[in-house]
C-alpha cells in the first residue's frame, strides 16, 4: 500500500535546523530557533551579504490547473533536491500554507511523496506564527477603525464605505457577511462588514512585497481603509497605528528555514492569495535565499497565466529580481483534460486528446518567452502515462525548441528530478535579463488590456459600471501607477473556468477594481472571487487526532 | 527621571534560555527554543519526575484591588528573586498576558521596575503563540458548529440556544454583538452571535486545568456548545472535532520558560480570566515548576476573595496541589483607599483612614486561614508611606499574630524582597495540609452560599429567574458536581464595587449561571461581566513604534 505524505514525513530523518543552516553558511547567531526543526533567519543576513552576487533564480509554474493535479509544489521541492544532487548548492523558497483550509478539504500540503518539506505537521499548523501575526495586525487596524468611529469619528469616516475587513485563519462561511456593532451605544456604531481568510489580508501581500521593516511599516500606513464623508480616501496612517502594526510583525518579517526530506534547505515565508493578491512567497525570503546558494528554486500560485505573470510583473519588479529560467509543470493527464477528457477517463491513453490539450502548454510557453525568459517543461510522470503519449509531448516540444524533462520526484525524491535539473542548469547558465510585460506608468485600462491580450489570448475587456467608477477614482487620486493584480479563475486562460485548452477571441469581464495601496498594486476582479472558504460536509478536521505520544493522524 | 519598565527590561542582561534552564536541571533535549530567550518545556520533564517530592508552593494574592495599584505581580517576581538570593532554588509560575489589552490602556505588563520577567516585549506580544493556538482552537469549534447547521443539522442544534462563542485576542467592542451567516444560502443560517476576547475562551480554562494532552482532549470534547431542539445538551464531542482541537494545542500545552531581570527561571503559561474563569496559570506549569526547585512562587488574579479562593477551590483541587503559604500583598495607599480616601489624596499620611481600611486586609487574612493556610502580609512600600502608617500596620498584624514584611522589589529587585522571603520560608517550613472550602458534591446553591457567607462576608444570595432555571437544568443533567467559579467585581468583597473595606450583611445577586463543562466548573455571574473589552479614545497602540534596529517604544 502507498504510504501517505504524513507517514513518509514522520519516518524521515530530519537534521537539527542548526545543521541545515550550517550547509548554507548560517551560524546560530543568524537564527532564532522555533523548536529543533524550524528557525527564523535574521534580516541581518541579507544586509551583510547585500553586495554578494545573487544565485540563479528558477521559477516553477504550471499549465492551467485541472482536477487531475499537476504537482507543482512537489516538482519545486524535487527540483531543489535534484539540483543539490548534481552539485549545485540550492535553496528552495516556498509559500506558507494557510491553516484554515487544512481543516476543510485539504488536510495539509507541503509538496508530496518523497519531495516534501518537513516538519509538515508544523508547517501546516501554526508553523512559526506568521499567519497569526498577520491576523492580529490586520484586526488591530480593523478595531482601530471602528474605535475611531465610536470615539467621535474625527476623520469623518463614511461607515457605508469602509473597505478594510477583519480576517480569521479559518474556513468559516458564517463570517463572510456579518453585521457588527450591534447592541447599542457601548458596542459602537452598527455597520455591515465581513471577514476574509487571513491569506487574503492586504497585510499578507505587504509582508511579501516589503524589502525591510521600515518599508513594511510605511506600506501598512498606506493601506486605504475607506472614504470619508467628503468622498476622499482615508489611510491607515491617518489612524496612527502603523507603528503598532509593524511591532506586531517584527518576528513575522523574518524568513523561516526548514528542510526537505533530503535535508535541502527550504525557506518558507508568506503566502498571499494568488487571485486577489500576487501568490508568491516574500521578497525578503527570495532575496535571502539568493545570497545563500548557487541556485534558488521558487514557485508561484496557480498556472503561469496568473502565477508567473504576477511573479514577473509584480514581485520581480518590486524586489529587483532577475530570474534565469522558468519551469512549466504539466502532466499527461492534465493535458488530456485540457483536450476534453473527463476526470474518470484520464487513465486511458488518448493521444488525440493530448494533441488537442497541449495548446494550453504551448500558450504558456509562448507567454514566458514574452518576458525574455526561456521555459523548461517538466512532465510530472504518472503510472498511467503511455509511451506514445510521452513521446508525442517530447516531439511536440522539440519541434518548437523547448527543453523538456520527465520527473518522478513524488516517488523517487531528488533522484527523480535529476534530468530536469540538468536541463534547468543548461538554460539558466546562458540566460539574459528578463523584462516585465508592461510599463506601470500606463493607464489602468492599458495595463489590463495588455495582460488580457498578450497573456490570456483574449480580444477585448468589458468593464462594469462599478469598475469604471473605481478606475476613474483611482486615477483621479493619482494612485494608479502600480502593477495590475488580476483575480481570475485559475482553470482557464480566459475568465470562464469551462474554456479549457487555449481559447481565443474571448472578452474578459472586469466586475470590480480594488486598490491595494499598501501592497502597491491594483486588483482587477473578473467573476466571483471567494475570499472566505467554507468547510465541507465532512471536514478534514473530523479525521484528525493526536495521542499522548504525539502520533498524528489526519494530516495527509 | 525614573526609567520605564521597557527601558529597564531592554537594558537587562538576559542569559540564553539554555543557561536559565540549566540552573534547574533541564537539558537542551527537554526544551524547544523560541528564539534565544524563550523555550517550551517538554511534558516529559513532569512525567520523568513524577515520583520526586514537590517544592514548597507559595501563592501570592492581594487585598481587593484599588486604583492605587498594589503590585501583586511585581511582588511575585521580586519574591522569587529574593528566595533565590537567600539560597532557595526558586521557580516562578505566572499567567500569560493577553495580547489584546496591550493595545488598549495597559501597554504591557510582566511585573515592574527591577522585578520583571523578560523579554517583556515578546511576553506581551505573540510570546510562543499559545494565545493564537487557543483562538484558533476555539474558532475551529465555532466554525464546526455553524457548518454542522449549514450542512443539514443532523444534531438538531437550536440556533437560538448556541452557547459557544467565537473569540479574538483584540479589544474590539464592535464584535461584542454581531449577526453572522448573512447574505443568503451559501453563507449559512443567520443567527445572533458575539465574540469574546481569547482569554475568556473555555479552551483557555481547559488548557489551565488539564493534566495531560489526553485530559485536554477529553475536556474539549466535554464543552457544552448549546441545546438541540428537544432541549437536550449538545457537546463538542458530538461534532467530532476534539481530536483536531487537541492537535492545534500540541505545542501550546507545553509550559513556557523565561527569566526575571535577575535570571531567576520563570514559567509563564496560560492566563484565563479571573472572573468568568479561575485566573491562574496552568496546572501543568505549576506541577512542572514544583519538580524543578525548592520553592515555587505563583499568583492568582484579582484579590484574595476571587483569586485565592479559586486557586484553592478549583486549581489546587484539580491539580492535587498543596500550597505551603499565602502572601497577601497590600499597600498603605490602597488600604487608605479602602478607608475612604480619594485617589488624589493617597499621598497624604492618614492613620485614621488606614485604621478604617485595614479591615479589608483583616478579612482576607481570616479567609486564608479557613483553608488551613497561614498568610504572610507583604507591604509593598511606596515613597509616600509615613513611618506612623507603617508602624500602625505592623502593630495591627502583630496583634493578630500575622507575619508581615516590607518589600521594595520594584526599586531594588530581589534584594528588596529578602525580608519577605525569610518570613515566607519560616511559615512554609511548618505548614500542614490545606483543605478546600466546600465539598463539590453539594448542590450548586449550597456551594455558592458557602462562598458568599464564608469568604465575602455576605448574609444571603438572591437568584434571577434565569439563574434559577439554569441551576435546575444543570442539576437535572447531573452535571453539577463541580466547583463554583464566581464572576464578581474585583473591587469589593461584595458584588457592589463601591462597598470598600469589609462590608457585612449584604445580599449577593446572581444574574446568570453558566456551565463550563469542559473546564469542569460552574460560573456564577453577579453583575455585568465584560468578556470583550474596547479600545480607549487614544489607544496605547498609537504610541507604539519599532525602528529598523528593533528599538521599541510604547510598551511600558
Amino acid at each position: 500500500m502507498l504510504k501517505t505524505d504524513i507517514q513518509i514525513a514522520q519516518e524521515s530523518t530530519m537534521l537539527h535546523i542548526r545543521d541545515v543552516a550550517g550547509k548554507i553558511g548560517l551560524s546560530e547567531d543568524d537564527l532564532d530557533f522555533y523548536g529543533k526543526y524550524k528557525a527564523k533567519i535574521s534580516l541581518e543576513v541579507l544586509k551583510r551579504n547585500k553586495d554578494k552576487e545573487d544565485a540563479k533564480l528558477i521559477l516553477v509554474t504550471a499549465i492551467n490547473p485541472t482536477p487531475a493535479g499537476e504537482g507543482k509544489s512537489t516538482v519545486t521541492v524535487g527540483l531543489g533536491q535534484a539540483l543539490n544532487r548534481i552539485g549545485k548548492k540550492t535553496v528552495i523558497a516556498l509559500r506558507e500554507p494557510s491553516l484554515g483550509p487544512v481543516f476543510g478539504v485539504k488536510g495539509g500540503a507541503a509538496g508530496g511523496g518523497y519531495s516534501q518539506v518537513v516538519p509538515m505537521e508544523d508547517i501546516n499548523l501554526h508553523f512559526t506564527g506568521d499567519m497569526h501575526a498577520i491576523t492580529t495586525t490586520n484586526n488591530l487596524l480593523a478595531a482601530a477603525i471602528d474605535n475611531h468611529i465610536h470615539q467621535g469619528n474625527a476623520l469623518n469616516l463614511d461607515i457605508r464605505r469602509i473597505l478594510f475587513k477583519r480576517v480569521m485563519d479559518m474556513n468559516d462561511r458564517s463570517l463572510r457577511q456579518v453585521n457588527v456593532g450591534l447592541g447599542g451605544k457601548p458596542n459602537g456604531f452598527p455597520r455591515e462588514d465581513g471577514f476574509m481568510i487571513t491569506v487574503a489580508s492586504e497585510v499578507m501581500a505587504i509582508l511579501c512585497l516589503a524589502t525591510s521593516l521600515e518599508d513594511l511599516k510605511e506600506r501598512m500606513g498606506e493601506i486605504m481603509i475607506g472614504y470619508n464623508l467628503q468622498g476622499e480616501p482615508v489611510f491607515a496612517k491617518d489612524l496612527k497605528v502603523q507603528g503598532a502594526m509593524a511591532l506586531l510583525m517584527k518576528d513575522a518579517i523574518m524568513p523561516n528555514l526548514v528542510q526537505t526530506l533530503e535535508n535541502t534547505p527550504a525557506i518558507i515565508h508568506g503566502g498571499p492569495f494568488a487571485n486577489i493578491a500576487h501568490g508568491c512567497n516574500s521578497i525578503l525570503a527570495t532575496q535571502t535565499a539568493l545570497k545563500l546558494g548557487d541556485y534558488v528554486v521558487t514557485e508561484a500560485g496557480f498556472g503561469a497565466d496568473l502565477g508567473a505573470e504576477k511573479f514577473l510583473d509584480i514581485k520581480c519588479r518590486f524586489g529587483g529580481l532577475n530570474p534565469s529560467a522558468v519551469v512549466i509543470v504539466a502532466t499527461v493527464r492534465a493535458l488530456k483534460h485540457h483536450g476534453g477528457v473527463l476526470k474518470a477517463d484520464l487513465s486511458t491513453p488518448n493521444v488525440d486528446a493530448l494533441k488537442k490539450g497541449i495548446v494550453n502548454l504551448e500558450k504558456q510557453i509562448e507567454n514566458i518567452r514574452k518576458f525574455n525568459l526561456e521555459p523548461v517543461v517538466a512532465i510530472n510522470r504518472f503510472m498511467s502515462d503511455s509511451v506514445e503519449e510521452l513521446q508525442f509531448i517530447e516531439e511536440f516540444l522539440n519541434n518548437i525548441h523547448v527543453n523538456v524533462a520527465l520527473t518522478e520526484v513524488w516517488e523517487k525524491g531528488g533522484e527523480g528530478g535529476e534530468a530536469l535539473a540538468h536541463k534547468v542548469v543548461e538554460v539558466a547558465e546562458k540566460s539574459g535579463t528578463y523584462k516585465p510585460l508592461y510599463d506601470v506608468d500606463k493607464s489602468i485600462k492599458e495595463k489590463i488590456e495588455t495582460i488580457v491580450k498578450e497573456i490570456y489570448g483574449g480580444s477585448s475587456v468589458a468593464y462594469s459600471a462599478q469598475a469604471e467608477k473605481t478606475i476613474k477614482e483611482i486615477e483621479a487620486m493619482g494612485l494608479h501607477k502600480k502593477p495590475i493584480c488580476m483575480a481570475k479563475t485559475q482553470y482557464s486562460l480566459s475568465d470562464n473556468p469551462k474554456l479549457l485548452g487555449a481559447p481565443k477571441n474571448f472578452e474578459v469581464k472586469v466586475n470590480e477594481v480594488k486598490l491595494s495601496n499598501g501592497a502597491g498594486f491594483i486588483v482587477c476582479l473578473t467573476g466571483d472571487i471567494m475570499t472566505m472558504p467554507g468547510l465541507p460536509k465532512v471536514p478534514a478536521a473530523n479525521l484528525m487526532d493526536i495521542d499522548e505520544e504525539g502520533n498524528i493522524v489526519g494530516l495527509f
